[in-house]
């Protein structure tokens, strides 16, 4: 029995494999082979314990194979099924994901991005909160729901259509006097299209709305005095409410109901994210669905595009209705 | 004003910090130096544009600073909570995660230990259900809710301890005749022992029980047919069930007010896992909890413990009750 080498080298594996250089190479960086040389190579590799040093690859080839994605938290359902599937599709591609959470803290949020800097990453996924970021244009950076400048891509759903689909669909299904409630940070972003396009669309078909605009630190109770005020003689002075989000929705559509009315028949609520309820997998409300598959294949597609002279500014993405036991649909 | 050197290195901030070389190298590795100095040499390398190059670092002193986390998916919350304190008590400690989403496929697995080991992370923490899961012994590896060998240290909440609590709690509030639910995978894991804890509970203390189990395969629909069958005259035969989870407690509770009895006045229920619904942070049911962040932590400790040879094949962390509205606490 032949003792393994301590460190064999890819000549090692090509004299085991009795294969030239060229072909373990082209293994060993995933380029195509015959098959059966792939095997033989494989084969070899496994008797000497070969191992692809990805850290001496990086150093010579500036391809370290690691994007880094930072993320403000997995406890959040939407952000975890967005890294879940980033995860998943830079995977596809040959890449490795190095995760950072940061809990939307600003300065966490450079740090990372420094981290990931050190890393050699080739490229940066962020959904940031810090308008100051520092991007610098050495490594690619793409934006999730935050626009930057025109050098940055950003990707994120059709929030203004999104918006306006909302207002259209409560208007089709008989709601007449619209409400709209907004809940996030003060961080100006793409979400906030959302109110931007059911304003517009209010204003446009003359439906009368009212937007009611609260930041985090305000905190969901607060939308509780609102909704008392607009109940009249037992009815709702709105029929139809979009909320900028499915949470805020189910929070919202608990206190419709401790305030006696009923939902979809007194009032009609539509969310936005398109969230499922992992016990049932049933959606928590009617909602404005985030591709959120698409938007993480379109990240990295954008990431990983060797042309970076046309990469567009800002990519949305069409979003779609899904009724949701909150709607008269 | 001085152009940025494209390339700067150590010396160069050391020339313009106007420190030794070695104060540099402590401030970039992290090593205490006095006030002044560190922001001395921060301040010049920021002027000088340089970079820490973890890769160079890594193929000189094998310290990467990267460790794998290998988990089944962060579509359900646990799995995202938990990767979540990983990755902040990783962020913490000076390390970064490599994040690697398998779907509990088993193959998926071992290219994913495999990619670690080619990025030569310095530990792996994982999730898995391979039983043939290659893990060799030169990089550290800490198996969370698995039991492998005694040379693999695994971190899980004390399943069997919440297992036995279940069965008393729901005793101890009323209930004299138990049933225990259970589904999830095939593969043996500690998750197991929440069965083995309730059913010893029971038997020692003489209280009739009964186990109903289920793998994944079956769906949680399975369940149905069981609670049908139990009910005689209106009452249910059992006054007392435990599920092996939050998502199969959520799902029995709803097919118990279908079939129209009163929880907890008719039967109550416990699950394990101590979720929070993320709409309003409230429990999905009374529930035994899992202490997720001391288990990121212990995973982390053990992790990074330079002395490899005192450490526990297994830890399990204890566990809590918590009430939920579905028992009568």
């Amino acid at each position: 029995m032949k003792a393994k080498s301590s460190n064999p080298t890819m000549k090692d594996v090509a004299r085991e494999a009795g294969v030239a250089l060229g072909t373990v190479s082209k293994v060993m960086n995933n380029i195509p082979v015959g098959e059966d040389y792939r095997i033989r190579v494989e084969e070899a590799a496994k008797k000497l314990g070969y191992q692809v040093n990805s850290y001496a690859k990086g150093l010579k080839t500036n391809h370290t194979g690691i994007v880094a994605l930072i993320i403000p938290t997995l406890k959040h359902p939407f952000f975890g099924v967005l890294t879940d599937n980033v995860c998943q599709v830079l995977m596809k591609r040959g890449f490795r994901t190095l995760l950072a959470t940061t809990e939307s803290d600003m300065e966490m949020e450079n740090n990372c991005i420094r981290m990931a800097r050190q890393h050699k990453v080739e490229g940066i996924i962020a959904l940031t909160y810090n308008p100051d970021i520092e991007i610098d244009e050495e490594i690619p950076f793409v934006s999730i729901d935050r626009f930057y400048t025109n050098r940055v891509p950003c990707v994120a759903s059709d929030n203004y259509g999104g918006g306006q689909l909302a207002a259209q669909k409560l208007y089709e299904l008989g709601a007449r006097k619209l409400l709209h409630l907004r809940i996030g940070s003060p961080v100006i972003g793409e979400p906030d299209k959302r109110e931007a396009g059911f304003e517009s669309w209010c204003q446009l078909n003359g439906v009368p709305y009212r937007v009611v605009h609260k930041n985090d630190a305000d905190g969901l109770m607060s939308f509780r005095p609102i909704l008392e005020e607009m109940i009249r003689d037992g009815k709702p002075e709105y029929d139809g409410i979009f909320c900028n989000t499915d949470q805020l929705a189910a929070v919202i559509l608990k206190m419709l109901r401790q305030l006696g009315l009923s939902v979809p028949e007194d009032v009609q609520v539509i969310g936005y994210d398109g969230l499922l309820d992992f016990t049932d997998y049933k959606p928590y409300c009617s909602s404005i669905v985030q591709p959120v598959e698409r938007m993480a294949e379109t990240a990295v597609d954008i990431l990983l595009n060797e042309d970076r002279s046309k990469l567009p500014a800002l990519t949305c993405l069409p979003v779609s209705y899904r009724p949701g036991g909150t709607t008269r649909d």
